[in-house]
């Protein structure tokens, strides 16, 4: 089967480094769906409104973890003959520390035979620019949660149906033990109008600090002197880690 | 993106007709999830035991569903170039009665750009043919809930991790109403001794008992003059409905 893509998604997550994984709490960073020409028509979306969560289903972009080889896979990624990163049978899940291996199917990993990602995510809005009018207006679905790089390629949309999709008592294996790991804002709230901090609008900070929550480090490195930056809305991050809290040194506008 | 097939789905659901959809009741059908030789490799599973339910992204069957073309959706359906059945931007949905059109990405019709299923299952087995010994001994994952046809192909396996995939709480817009439908089964346990009856094994009639209760029937026909009949692991039922009761005629062993 040959996939068609049917929407881009686009947020502020310009920067593949900083994208959370599947975390437990409720992501606030919003992505619009923007459909492709042949996809961008209103009765596809009958319905949909009524729907608070949907599924998507993407593609994991080969930029966005091109970098993470290097760290926790460089030994056993291999690529195909047409150059594109083929399956591990085994990957290190950042969250167990990066120095355990697992099976792929035990994990999310990008790494995969079908490198598709599926993520829930809550939707917001369906916005049409009915100012165009006709077929042709631009349709977009506004939605929360889906924690994927700005231009990622979407495969397909479903509805959420949590009588079959909602499993709350389902056993997790080792993810289980990572999923309350967050690390600690020391400044947190300390603002945007500090020496050294960019004049940042509020919910682009309030995003920042979930992505930052998350830890955004490659596979738990765990060197306090280390500076790590990331970019996100236009905005250039740089943070230190020390003992599981986090010190942001400096937000500059890009 | 093409996708590769990593396995093949092997059940009781040889017959497209009567395979049930998004259900809120457990299924109790067992699907052995049977790997192709590239991905028969004992090392991509580890980990997997320690979680309960995992997703399943398969394709569905040109065969399943070639059928009920005809019935819910003759007048939009098309065939790509390749003769392949397209997408169509709504659909009716067989639990709104099939006279309802709905955008296809507010369900979970088959009609759709990239026609990939998507279910949770409950993770019973992982089987390794030991006898054989070494990386060729003969790999399967034994799940219930997989209510696909028999030969469905398998796209790829992810653990299910509730604390980002659980939403009890999602609201389900126009599916919520057709949640709880349920036919009744007028001979529940009457039994597999009486005539016209062939010698049905237990779990058989149990299975059978599940499909028919999810109402097999296309689109909700409503001719209680109708019999339909439709095949399970190597069974065929014989049976009416009337007003949401089910009376099963003949079960013969195929």
């Amino acid at each position: 089967m040959k996939l068609k893509v049917i929407a881009y998604a686009r947020n502020g997550h310009t920067d593949k480094f900083g994208i959370p994984r599947q975390s437990r709490e409720e992501s606030p960073i919003l992505t619009r769906i923007v459909f492709e020409p042949e996809y961008n028509v209103r009765e596809a979306l009958r319905g949909i409104e009524g729907f608070s969560h949907l599924w998507l289903l993407w593609g994991f972009h080969k930029d966005r973890f091109a970098d993470r080889v290097q760290t926790a896979n460089a030994d056993r990624i291999q690529t195909d003959n047409a150059g594109e990163l083929s399956w591990s049978p085994t990957v290190r899940p950042p969250r167990l520390g990066g120095n355990k291996r697992m099976g792929v199917f035990a994990t999310r990993s990008p790494f995969r035979p079908n490198p598709i990602g599926l993520s829930s995510v809550k939707l917001l809005k369906v916005q049409s620019d009915k100012a165009q009018g006709g077929k042709d207006s631009r349709l977009e679905l506004i939605v929360s949660g889906a924690d994927m790089l700005d231009g990622t390629p979407i495969y397909d949309i479903k509805p959420y149906l949590s009588f079959s999709d909602s499993h709350p008592e389902a056993v997790c294996g080792f993810a289980e033990q990572s999923a309350n790991y967050e690390l600690r804002i020391a400044n947190d709230g300390l603002g945007m109008t500090n020496d050294g901090f960019a004049d940042v609008p509020e919910d682009v900070w309030r995003d920042i600090q979930y992505i930052l929550r998350q830890d955004p480090r490659p596979a738990y490195q765990d060197d306090p002197e280390r500076e790590y930056k990331m970019d996100y809305a236009g905005f250039r991050v740089t943070f230190v880690v020390e003992n599981g809290t986090i010190f942001v040194k400096k937000i500059e506008k890009m």
